[in-house]
């Protein structure tokens, strides 16, 4: 790699870095371009050279995290609902988490306003999130738990809009016990 | 009513009419204040005097549209799919319609970015248009139709969540066929 690539890449990184830094530290709101050319050690154009804004940078720098650390499978104990407890309990709950869910309310924000960032948040972070979702409810519906012609992608939306909805709107409070009674109705629309 | 409360009365009206004919005409994307206080004769100040913004203008607007004109309930058939399926339908094709949901987006956006705002949304807007199929499951829970535990604000989010979040990330079509495998999946969720 030539040294002016090898630079690029460097700054690349650090500001990736630097914004996923400073949103565990201070949130979205206060989340700037300012702040993370600072922190990364690169001039505000830099940044501007490569993103459109602070939603794009966020966008790649939640991707790369989540790259970097692929989430293992779920485990199979035969038990398609204890199997995806955990998971369904960790969604809810990042959801209800203040800090985490301004993150969420901003890339939604963007995805709402733009049908490209919209395409970019589904394909990069949201599908590759919920994959290990769709892995055990496809070897469930192969052990024969669940309806045989259970569309996975509509058993995840099932699982998943209901809990946004209520974030979105705040009409009801998120809880694990929400979380659990919402993983029991799902199943029993998929089970055979 | 004196002279000055109702000549108030009229403008908040004009104005609210003007919103809705200029959304229907031409669509969210081109709703400025400018073009509302022209339609409706007044300046702009007046309507900066009592909203914060086209956001709040057309949340009246469609709320007092709404309540003009409000649903008849439901039949009750006796045959809860069949009663529902023509309002699920119209849901998802209204999300389906690049034009309406435009106006539905936006106010999606304004409820993501401040919380008194989703408030209004969930009260004033969304609770009383889903109050009728909230009825219709209640009627089917008292005939023993649905599980006698179903929580049915649990129920409504059950259909509109997993439209709403194909809607918002684009992950699928919003047919018809759709509609009506939601609507299947979802009662199959909540009948005994």
């Amino acid at each position: 790699m030539p040294n002016a690539a090898r630079r690029s890449e460097r700054s690349r990184q650090a500001i990736l870095e630097s914004a996923l830094a400073l949103l565990h530290e201070s949130g979205y709101a206060d989340l700037t371009i300012e702040a993370i050319a600072a922190r990364a050690g690169v001039g505000k154009q830099t940044i501007y050279r490569w993103w459109s804004g602070r939603g794009a940078v966020v966008l790649d720098a939640l991707v790369e995290q989540a790259g970097a650390s692929e989430p293992p499978p779920l485990p199979d104990t035969g038990d398609l609902e204890a199997d995806l407890r955990p998971v369904i309990r960790a969604i809810v709950a990042e959801l209800a988490d203040p800090r985490l869910s301004a993150t969420t309310r901003a890339l939604t924000v963007e995805a709402l306003t733009s049908e490209t960032f919209a395409e970019q948040v589904r394909d990069r972070l949201l599908r590759p999130q919920l994959g290990t979702i769709v892995a055990r409810l496809r070897s469930a519906r192969e052990a024969g738990d669940l309806r045989a012609d259970a569309d996975l992608d509509q058993a995840v939306e099932l699982l998943i809009g209901p809990m946004y909805h209520r974030w979105m709107l705040r009409t009801g409070p998120l809880t694990e016990e929400y979380a659990d009674g919402l993983l029991d109705l799902a199943l029993a629309a998929l089970r055979r």
